[in-house]
C-alpha cells in the first residue's frame, strides 16, 4: 500500500499507539504536548511543517509571507491549548537552485512573525534538499497547570463556538490557484490564506475560564477538526449551518461568482480560528467578557451531543452534506 | 545568487545576526540552545534533519536504520553539551508514493532509538511531500547549570581530544555508494554510517569536569567541526595526523583498496564522536577516569594555539593538505 491511500490520521494513530507518553505528560494527539515542570507551570511543545507543493506553491506565495505563516500556524497551536508561545526552532531544507534573495525574504518573514508574537528564534537546522523547499517550526510555550485546555474535555450540551470567520483562507487559496484578478475582496481572502492571525491572548483568556471545556485550533477545516475534537471527547455535535460566521468579502465573492460559501467554511482549511466548547450557562458571560476584552465576537455554531459524528442542520432542518475533506496526503486543494 | 554557491555556514551566520537571543539564553551557534529554568537546571534544545538525496538514499538505507539514525544524530548534539536527552518531536514529510511498509519500518527504528536512549516521543507533524522524504527531529534535554560545555571555551595550550574512531562512517558511505561487496570490515564501516553510537553518559561525565573547556560533536568531519569550535573560541589548533584514531576495519579496508584513510578521518563526516579540549594538566586524570568509567579510550590529537585555523602535522612535520569539506549544499559525497 502507498501512503496516498493511507492518510495522515491513520498514520498518526499508528504512531500514537507505538509511542505512549510517560505518566503526567500529554504527548501525541493534541495541538501541543504538555510537559509539567514541577513549579505549577507546563511546557507546551508543537511542530508544524510547511512543504512546497503541499502547503504552498513557491511561485505563488510571497516568500516573506511564507516565513510569517510558518510562525503563525505554530502560534495557533500553542494558543489553542491556552499557552503563551516563547521559543522557536526552525528547520529549513533548501534546494540548491533556490535564489538566496528568496531564502532571505523567508527569514525576514520569520523575523516579523517572531516580533509580532514576542518569540525568540533560538536554533534549528539548515540543510540542503533535492527538490522541495521544506520548513518545520518547533515552538515551545508555557502555561499554568489547571489553565490548559485539551481536545478531550467536551461535555454533553456544551455550546460549540468559533472565534473567527471561516472559509476565507480556503477561498483565498482558490483565487490564488485559479489566478483571479485582484479586487479588494480577493486581496482580503488571499491575506487570510497567507497571513493567519492567531491570538494567544484570546487562547489564554478562554483557557482561564472553567466553563470552557475543550479547545483546539481549526487548521484542516471545521468539519475535519471538529471531528477530531469529538473523537477525542467521545461525543458528537449538531452544527447549524446558518450560524457559521462568514465574512462580508467571502459572501460578496461567492455571490458574484456563484459559489456556495459553505464548503469553504467547512473544509477550506487553514482558518486558524479557535474552536471550543463551553457550558451553556457560561456562554453569555463569556461572550460579553470576550467582547469587552478583545472588541471581537464569539460565534456559537451548535452544541455537543451524545450521538457520534457531526449532524449538520440548516434553519433546524437536517442536511446530508457530501464534503471532500482537506487532506494533505491526497495533495488535494480545497474546493 | 543561488543557494548552492552560498553555503550552510554563510546562511547560518545571516540567521544568527538576524535573531539575537534574550539575555541569559544561548541561542543559535552551538550544538543545542540553552534555556535556564530558574531551578538550577537548563533545557537544551536541538533540531537535526535528514533529507532524502542529501543525507540518505532511500533505495540504499534500511528504513529501520534511517529511523534509528534520526534519533542518534540528535542525541549526539545533546550529549555534546553535557545534557541528558529526554523528549523527542518528529516531523516527517512523506511522498505519497512511499510504501506504508517503508514508513512503518522508519517508525520502528525511531522507536528503537527512543528506547535505546530512554526518550519519549511526544509529538511532531506528519505531512505529505511532493518528492523528497524528509525527517526532522527536535530533541529536548536537560542539564545542570554550570555543567554545560560550549564551543567557545577552548584555551591556549588545551589538548584537543576525540572519544571515538574517525572516518568509519565516511568510508562506510563510500562503500555503499560504490556498491562494494560486503565483507566483515565493510559491514562494520557501513554500520558506523547507518547506526551512530553517541553517548550522553560520556557527554555528561566529560562536562562535569572543570578541566574540560569546550565541547561539541563531530557531524561534518573533524576538519570542519574543529574549525567551528576554533572560530567560536577565537583560537587555532595544531593537529598531529598520526594521532588520529583509526579503526582496524578502516585501516584494513584502505590498505586493501589503496586508499589514504586520512581524508575519511578529516572530512568523511557523520562520525558523531565527541570533540573537546582539556587543560593539559587534567588530561591524564581524565583519561584514566574515562577508561575506568567507560572501558574506553580518549584520543588526544593535538593542542589549541593562538594562531587562527588548523595546522596539520605528521610526525612533527607540517603538512599542506587540500581537503574537500563535507558540505550538504554542494550535495557532495565524502571522498
Amino acid at each position: 500500500m502507498q501512503f496516498a491511500n493511507w492518510g495522515e490520521d491513520s498514520f498518526l494513530e499508528t504512531i500514537a499507539n507505538l509511542f505512549l507518553s510517560p505518566k503526567g505528560i500529554v504527548g501525541i494527539g493534541d495541538d501541543a504536548a504538555v510537559i509539567p515542570q514541577g513549579n505549577g507551570n507546563s511546557l507546551l511543545v508543537t511542530c508544524d511543517a510547511l512543504v512546497e507543493g503541499v502547503h504552498f506553491l513557491k511561485e505563488k506565495i510571497p516568500p516573506h509571507d511564507l516565513g510569517y505563516k510558518t510562525i503563525a500556524v505554530n502560534v495557533s497551536d500553542i494558543a489553542a491549548m491556552g499557552g503563551a508561545p516563547k521559543y522557536a526552532f526552525l528547520t529549513i531544507a533548501i534546494p540548491k537552485t533556490t535564489a538566496t534573495s528568496f531564502a532571505s525574504e523567508v527569514m525576514k518573514g520569520i523575523k516579523e512573525g517572531c516580533e509580532t508574537y514576542g518569540l525568540s528564534l533560538l536554533g534549528g537546522d539548515t540543510v540542503g534538499s533535492m527538490h522541495d523547499l521544506f520548513l518545520n517550526l518547533t515552538l515551545i510555550g508555557t502555561a499554568k497547570n489547571g489553565f490548559i485546555k485539551y481536545r478531550n474535555g467536551a461535555k454533553d450540551g456544551d455550546i460549540v463556538v468559533v472565534t473567527n470567520y471561516l472559509g476565507d483562507s480556503g477561498c483565498g487559496l482558490k483565487t490564488i490557484l485559479e489566478n483571479f484578478s485582484l479586487t479588494s475582496d480577493i486581496e482580503t481572502l488571499q491575506k487570510a490564506h497567507y497571513r493567519p492571525t492567531p491570538s494567544p491572548a484570546q487562547g489564554t483568556w478562554l483557557a482561564s475560564h472553567h466553563d470552557v471545556h475543550a479547545m483546539m485550533d481549526i487548521s484542516d477545516g471545521l468539519d475535519c477538526d471538529l471531528k477530531r475534537l469529538l473523537k477525542s471527547s467521545q461525543k458528537g455535535a449538531s452544527i447549524e449551518i446558518s450560524s457559521l460566521p462568514l465574512s462580508p468579502p467571502l459572501l460578496r465573492f461567492c455571490k458574484r461568482n456563484k459559489y456556495d460559501p459553505i464548503p469553504f467554511a467547512l473544509t477550506g482549511g487553514e482558518d486558524y480560528s479557535l474552536l471550543f466548547t463551553v457550558a451553556p450557562q457560561g456562554l453569555n458571560t463569556l461572550c460579553e467578557g470576550f467582547k469587552k476584552r478583545f472588541d471581537s465576537e464569539l460565534y456559537p455554531i451548535g452544541h455537543i451531543t451524545q450521538e457520534e459524528g457531526i449532524s449538520y442542520y440548516k434553519d433546524g432542518e437536517k442536511l446530508s452534506l457530501e464534503l471532500t475533506p482537506f487532506n494533505h496526503f491526497n495533495m488535494s486543494s480545497p474546493p
